[in-house]
């Protein structure tokens, strides 16, 4: 019946992968209007030959925040399209605890058509803790004028765990707003009783898995584990290794990079690669490709992605091989992406470092004993711990040596002119100071230095330039990057963006900062109350384990 | 957090089926408002101790008619969660055919609260085809009050594929008003191009599949298929052999009934009878399992069942070994069911035979020629072959002999008069007439008979009872069995039912109906003018493969 179709695009002798039967098939593809509708022996004016090529479905990745590429939204999809992430459902976590509703406004609107489907879970802890000062509270009363958008999934990481197993009205509110949609979780290290009254409201991801015995322990509860590759957190090879050896079903595996800068999507592409880091682990590639496609489309309800296959989205990747999966082109919606000038759009969203005046900020840090309470970095791991350490006081004022630096956290949403003033060890800095508006989920402005004029040099920059990164030495800025969107991205050309950052991650490795730390995103988390063992807000040091202020 | 819980019920060391991990995990299981809350070592004041059983979930069917049980909708639930089925998918076709919403409202009603957890997916095609005079148009308009019950998932099997593959106009508004639902499919032998357009409207499962290839081919296409074993149609040990040595990924795969009578559930059981047979075949009985649990569970969507897991509801089968799946007891919703008395409730769907005076109905058959197109049944299957056949005429009108017999099809709701006359050949009956109101997918009354004398008989006492199955001989009724709701089931006792029905079965075998053949589920889909080849309707003789009256 339906002999004459006029196809807007063939794909011609590919072999495409089957992620339904896990079988290759050679048969061309015919697409219209965005969607394949015919396999099999085809043709037509627009044809593409793929003989030899390898047809798979364009990735997901089930779990990212755009913010942390730190590139503007519309540009990061582009960017990552080409790289084969063809869909990602985002938490714009990070601008909406700046800008609140207009953030995640212009983030709807940003990506409403751009190379990349982009989909959202709402941010279910704005502010991620009570204790938090921040630029809104995203309430389940402001959540409701959002959640008939086609676009939201459901909620985004639960990160407030207290909150959940005790049943606090407000997160009950936010769940059940999602009960018959997604609510994605974040649970590290969180076992047991704990774990099982987490799971008992409806909560159903988990991507913060580090050991093979926490993500046994959610899989068997039904969890869906997304297995992260980020720029800082690297989760692959220790959660699938051993999931492959106990031969435990795939199901509820995804891929995510839940925080991936720009310059190492640029060195290492994005999803792709844990594609390719699972098919060295000896994971069949078709299976490896399951865990960043049809796995997470069905976990989500993308009726239509996926899949190469009639009924589905024409997001495909044509590779040259199933080992290294080279990336030949990538079609989204029928038509093949090439990389465009992204047009800029004025924006609600800039001016958001609302500070005091920077001479009345003071940034000493008195201590009656040199044994005091520090942060000490753990070397590849976001997690900190809490540890008494010996530090140089001077009159009582700390001095920050080879081993401990200052750190600090100004409030900037209210011009509260709250500070928190504390120590971190395992570092390196050596000198100057290093400062962001970047720190997870506040992102009040986060300082480390080794001396007071460095660190008041550094704040003074990010001020000027409406939020970004800074590095002050010997009273002078050294290097900076502007982040005029909420403090968090920019409009910048990414190559420009790309190339600066990593010369400034040079630039403070040289200064001391130990390379297995990217300076920026180790700073970022520094504030985050959520992620064990202790954590700096503008309030002060934190203990995320007792999850009450030192 | 949570040290001092009272639990409803404790099942005490159990071996629980693990459909996440496929695991066997030794755990106590703390059940509270119908909920499992807590595994782990538990203790509390109501316990059963399961040392030395295996808990399974409770199981699903994904698709079924419980009109084709013939027993009422809540005395059926009680019946099959006693053999394990604990959540059916119903699709209300057969009543909703008869009744319109009447019927409808009847089943949710009536099964909204008893011992097993019903769904519906709303009927797609009432009537059949446009060709059917049937009791009810049941069009999108009246489906939109239903949709946002939170017992209908879906649109229920899709039948009318040439409507689906030439988008006509109302059956796509049925099809857009559950884009984001369910469509359940129903493509025999739909191949090729034709399938590839249903496919592309959305449709996801099928439970049609008589042949490894039809399902290989629809597996590839993403489709779920529902493996079914009911009373007439057996495909699993077909379906599921070549699918397990083929390796093909089990995913996509659930297990159904979809028409299977009392007395059969009786003997064999019901889903569990699948999942029996599965192990049989070889499969691993954990992964047996997941077909009529977690698999179903997820592809509808139902959050909370499917799993032996904190956050699921306590559906559970307590099972002696893993071989025969020997039932000790089953929880719903965390009681132990026990078999009720059924309270008769007042309904609409009684008086449901329509028809005119017997005396006006004349059953002759005229032919010119002695060879004439007749029904020619398939032993074991539900389609019927076209063929030219030499019979007796007698002054040009047609005597049934012992390889021939007269039926008729006379239109039961809107008094129209209509009759439909033709043969059939191969179904064996030596004497008498068999009559029945039970005629898929109207429901006209349907008679076989070897003498106009006792299709009359038959007739009349199809009247009388208001619906039911009649069996005549020598002009006398020689059994019977009411069926007075919408003329498809009875409020009667499930056991005096099921032995009357054994009973008559055996008196039409006795009669010279082939072995092969239950006689009423034969005869209750020669009407259906949706299966290959041939029909008969009230109007006359169908020719499916072209879609047109003979």
């Amino acid at each position: 019946m339906n002999n004459k179709i006029e196809f807007d695009l063939i794909l011609k002798n590919g072999m495409v992968i089957n992620v339904f039967t896990e079988e290759i098939i050679k048969t061309d593809i015919g697409i219209k209007n965005g969607i394949i509708i015919r396999t099999g022996n085809l043709d037509g004016k627009n044809i593409i030959n793929c003989e030899g090529r390898y047809l798979s479905p364009g990735l997901i990745d089930a779990h990212l925040h755009i913010e942390s590429s730190m590139i503007a939204p519309k540009q990061f999809a582009d960017f990552i399209s080409l790289r084969g992430t063809t869909t990602i459902i985002a938490d714009p976590h990070e601008i909406v605890n700046v800008s609140g509703e207009n953030g995640l406004n212009y983030m709807l609107e940003e990506t409403e058509d751009c190379s990349c489907n982009v989909f959202f879970n709402l941010p279910s802890c704005v502010p991620a803790t009570k204790f938090e000062n921040n630029g809104c509270n995203f309430s389940s009363e402001k959540m409701k004028k959002f959640i008939h958008n086609k676009r939201i999934l459901g909620l985004g990481e639960v990160m407030d765990y207290v909150s959940v197993i005790t049943n606090e009205e407000e997160m009950m509110k936010k769940i059940n707003l999602f009960s018959n949609k997604i609510i994605d979780g974040h649970a590290p290290r969180i076992t047991g009783d704990d774990l099982q009254s987490y799971r008992l409201n409806g909560i159903i991801t988990d991507h913060e898995c580090e050991t093979y015995q926490e993500a046994l322990e959610k899989l068997r509860m039904g969890f869906y584990i997304l297995i992260r590759e980020g720029t800082a957190a690297h989760n692959l090879k220790e959660l699938l290794k051993p999931i492959l050896e106990d031969k435990i079903p795939l199901e509820q595996l995804c891929f995510c990079t839940d925080d991936k800068h720009i310059d190492d999507i640029d060195k290492n592409d994005h999803i792709i690669h844990n594609v390719r880091m699972a098919i060295q682990l000896g994971l069949n590639p078709i299976k490896s490709i399951k865990l960043a496609s049809i796995n997470t489309a069905r976990l989500y309800n993308l009726k239509k992605l996926g899949a190469v296959s009639v009924g589905y989205q024409a997001d495909i990747l044509v590779l040259d091989n199933l080992e290294e999966l080279n990336i030949q082109f990538v079609l989204h919606k029928g038509k093949v992406i090439i990389e465009n000038n992204i047009p800029k759009k004025n924006k609600d969203i800039i001016n958001s470092i609302n500070i005091k005046n920077i001479d009345d900020y003071d940034i000493k840090l008195k201590l009656s004993e040199t044994e005091t309470t520090v942060i000490k970095l753990v070397e590849n791991q976001l997690t900190t711990k809490k540890e008494l350490s010996k530090v140089i006081l001077k009159n009582n004022i700390f001095i920050p040596d080879n081993i401990h630096q200052k750190v600090i956290v100004i409030e900037r949403h209210n011009k509260t002119g709250n500070i928190g003033i504390g120590i971190i060890k395992n570092f390196g800095l050596e000198k100057g100071a290093i400062a962001s508006s970047v720190s997870h989920d506040s992102h009040n402005i986060i300082i480390v230095g080794t001396n007071d004029d460095d660190i008041i040099m550094a704040l003074k920059e990010i001020k000027l330039m409406g939020g970004g990164y800074a590095v002050s030495h010997n009273k002078k800025i050294i290097c900076k990057q502007q982040l005029e969107l909420s403090g968090l991205m920019t409009d910048t050309d990414r190559r420009t963006l790309s190339k600066n950052l990593n010369n400034m991650i040079d630039i403070c490795h040289n200064m001391g900062v130990k390379k297995c730390f990217d300076p920026f995103i180790t700073l970022s988390f520094l504030a985050l109350p959520v992620i064990p063992e202790i954590r700096i807000t503008d309030t002060g040091l934190f203990d995320v384990t007792n999850f009450k202020f030192i």
